[in-house]
């Protein structure tokens, strides 16, 4: 996902005679640049819905790891989060995170403060960027992105935080902080100069609501109960056939995720290069999940549904930075690493009493910190720039997420009272519960 | 959605040169007419898939809104409705609302009766609609548009509604009864050549729905409990994560629904247009959950995830009848009205104690109107041809639907008994649970 | 789904004048050949991810039928047998079953034992195969054609049988069994020579899974306390609001499963043809499931929901032998004997005391053999050769399937023992419940 807006500007395009353009086109045998421009609008729009699911997906996911009398709550964030992150992704984000030829503090920052304008009714083809796409279209698909980020928090934090202030931040991270950190990379921005590389966003997108998430269970601090007397105390999920559906519906989000992320379909190259990024990013999900089943079975003796969950979304975290270049092979082992990671890694946080409810920051940080450094192995990328985009991306979410969450803390307070999150958010926050019929166990 | 079957003969195009066509093509750029027949053929076998989940998102929607003993009929009248519509719309439907070149009574009511052909296995260009789409498609586009408009109903009349003469409903309703009025906009009428507009039927399909459910609400009369003593009691859904996952599941059909409707996608301006209504349908409904959102909390103190959820579905609703012509801050107002109006109109419609189960007649009848009359402020289109759509639509509709309920009532009957009602329709009419396992509370 | 890879070899296009091609391809008015590979491997891509979400689809059905205590080790199952299938048939089934010019046995085996390897990063015009589509999407799409047949298997095995058994039996199922008979039709073996005809796998696909789902039922034997002092008494599934769910993902899938079948989507004719088969795939689901509907009131004085589920899932199977010739009533009238046929064979098979806990065999094997055969009717197929196919489908795959069951009974053993059925497989296995919190009834 480089530079998604086009940096030509259209007047250039319009300049060429349009009949030598289609000429030029069919002497190839490759679509005109009309018919390229449809393909690749198409592309967003589809890869867009499927991204748009994966709200869904991480709604289902979160409400079946959670207990019962936190669902209507967890349910309540996400479409929540993922409203408001559509709203400020129009009102800033989206420009911030692709000044184009705007106005920009040396690459750093983009313009501030600009809505997005869409293209008009019915743009006539001198108007359009024909070498991309439409703009509705790349809003589209970017914008569903943002909320990816924000969800990836929000399955985090569970169980224990108050509803307006997690909102605030998600505000905050999608208007402002994601934005800016996105355009570092796609944005044009000193990243994507210095050579980094992360094609669909293993580090921009995944690692990046990792580091949100993580300042955040740390200002949090844990549920209450789940490290006692010096042990973990593991509080199972309420539902884990919502939690399946939820893997399954990402898993599906994805070849939306990294499939659209090629930014073209327009000719034989890039339609068959999305067709490499399917085939190579669903490897990479049946191989995180098969390792973590294997490797649960090896180190506890009993393979865990929980865990072959997050393997998949794990190996589907550690091939979005190169989905395109690697062979299935390649995508099997990336994916496989991803899988074990996650296994490891979560009992790991849990020695540092970081209480990471669904498994978020082992999936989306430290297989998106794995995924980003895969690169080498395939991509065009050398692991001192990998490292060099990890590390910005890192201290600038972490140190930026960890100020923000303090912030919402000395002020409007995150956490829920003692006996609130006993009770449970739903009956406290809301008022209602999820499952209002059903006696608890 | 105007005019869906071209008025213009295949053969006049079959006329034109077929290299003539080509070259014409090319020159402007823009595909040669054979590829926009692929590209406006795949919009609508994409739209369709999308619109045809939406039965899904209506059934979880409302298996998570009733009670658990209500939950395996709802599901199966969900799978029946749609089932049935399928049937009814090519026995009698598709023709009757776009009568095409056909017999007609002066632009009222199209031919009464024909079946739905298809264009033949491999179909030759020069016997295709080139300027448009395939029938198949096209069918498959429409067919999905009128289950919608029975899945409306079904949420509002759930839990005391015998399953027979419901059923019957739906098959005169989708056969006869929307296939008539949709022919006056979509079908080349009188409202469409009054100047009236709705682009994907907030009035055609969503209001009609609504209105429906309106004149079953009032001859069946609430369900046991609901209005006692001069309080309402308020019925809590049994599952919310299901209803969540409903709606985001309506919110993924409705790229379809809207996006589909612009009839074509063949050229840079078309497939830029659907762009822009996929932009705007999304904006909408995430600016109708956070009205809700935040009217609930300011209202009530606390906010109420089925107002969120509803005021998203209020969103869409709401954007449906001019989804392309606004700004993306157009599309914000629109929706956030249509959400504010969700959250007002629920306790009114309770004043009147007219008890609907899901919020279907605020969301699909009030938030339809609304949407109706904001096309005013951006397409083309006065407030009085909008109310006189609006107000047709309603009279036959609500009229026809008083007549065919309580024809229903007097022979059948159509309210289960007392008993049955308390004990829950699902052990009374299927004599099966949907969640036998589980204590109730 | 005839001869997957393209049999006429990229290097005979090549050779073709490009400039000459793309003239001829205007000349008829039809896209140039670049655009026709755009397009048909973006009907890959698009119906690979429906096809995808069939595993979702498959799992929730599953796991609404199962009861409670068996729900999470339903969803690793299948979240497992997806994953394995993936890899397998990277491995293996690929190039087994599609071998095109490669090594043969009399058109009986393809080539044992080559990994699937990708068209090149950026693949250029004369390297790709521009009369077919990209390798990637082909290999997706026929990937998650293998991972429905085992997921038939899991669900008819359900609730007694181990983890490890089950996934090995999907190992050489998925990787060897289903390859093999594949390519005796789609991979031009001597079925297809034959005249053999199955448009998307009514018996390559379907009956293959309900064949090796009946070996595995035979072998294993019935649940405990299903067939009890000569009566059957019915268990029921804990979640039918999850079942419906499912149902309606598999529904949705199968637009990819028979629309892409076509294989083709780059002509006027090819997307009409996609579109006949998408409508004729909804009306033979809708009639399914009537006709279940209708039947179960009759029979049973009362409507079964799962019968009407399993109703449209056999419409569904009964018209993928054939889904592009019949006539919408063509499609209505096979899929409802498909919705009978269920209705009348579940009772059955119990009489026989196989106990298929999710009703696959009735669905998949008979539907499909029901489908196979009406093919006669519509399709260029006779009887003989019909017949010919299902019978030699059926001895290869029940055949291998019993052998293999047996041996894996003889070995590891593959039932689950006594105690541990009755406390369910989730606490015995995996040490963890998928609903933890309900109490059970």
């Amino acid at each position: 996902m480089n530079l998604m807006k086009s940096l030509i500007p259209a007047a250039a395009i319009v300049a060429l005679p349009q009949m030598g353009l289609a000429q030029e086109a069919t002497a190839t045998g490759e679509p005109a640049l009309h018919t390229q421009y449809i393909f690749t609008t198409l592309l967003f729009l589809m890869a867009g819905f499927l991204v748009f699911f994966m709200a869904a997906g991480f709604a289902m996911l979160e409400g079946g790891l959670v207990r019962s009398k936190n669902v209507a709550m967890q349910m309540t964030k996400n479409v929540a989060l993922f409203s408001l992150a559509a709203i400020m992704y129009w009102l800033i984000g989206f420009n911030l995170m692709y000044p184009g030829d705007g106005w920009t503090i040396g690459g750093w920052v983009g313009p501030f403060f600009s809505t997005t304008v869409l293209d008009p009714v019915g743009v006539p083809a001198e108007e359009a960027a024909l070498d991309y796409a439409s703009i509705g279209s790349d809003f589209f698909f970017q914008l569903v992105f943002v909320a990816a980020t924000a969800s990836i928090v929000s399955g985090a934090v569970a169980e224990r935080i108050k509803l307006w202030p997690f909102l605030i931040f998600v505000i905050l991270l999608t208007g402002v902080m994601y934005p800016i950190s996105g355009s570092w990379q796609w944005g044009g921005g000193w990243l994507s100069e210095a050579g980094f590389s992360d094609f669909a966003g293993s580090t921009v997108v995944h690692s990046v609501g990792g580091w949100a998430a993580l300042a955040g269970c740390i200002i949090l601090g844990p549920r209450i109960g789940k490290y006692k007397d010096g042990k973990v105390h593991p509080i199972p999920g309420s539902n884990l056939a919502l939690a399946t559906l939820g893997t399954f519906i990402l898993w599906l989000g994805w070849f939306g995720f990294n499939g659209g992320s090629q930014l073209a379909m327009g000719t034989v190259g890039d339609v068959s290069d999305v067709s490499r990024i399917f085939a190579n990013t669903n490897m990479a999900a049946a191989s995180g999940a098969v390792a973590a089943l294997l490797l649960s079975q090896i180190l506890y003796k009993k393979p865990d549904l929980t865990m072959v969950l997050n393997g998949a979304l794990a190996g589907l975290v550690s091939i979005t930075a190169e989905p395109l270049a690697p062979t299935l092979f390649g995508a099997l082992w990336i994916g496989a690493v991803g899988g074990v990671i996650v296994v490891l890694a979560i009992p790991m946080l849990d020695k540092f009493k970081i209480d990471d409810v669904v498994g978020a920051i082992p999936v989306h940080l430290f297989a998106g910190i794995w995924g980003t450094i895969a690169v080498i192995f395939y991509g065009e990328a050398n692991l001192i720039t990998q490292l060099t985009g990890i590390v910005a991306y890192g201290v600038f979410t972490f140190v930026g997420a960890l100020i923000l969450w303090s912030v919402l803390k000395a002020t409007l307070g995150i956490r829920v009272s003692e006996e609130e999150e006993i009770n449970g958010l739903d009956m406290a926050e809301l008022g209602m519960e999820a499952y209002p019929e059903f006696s608890k166990g």
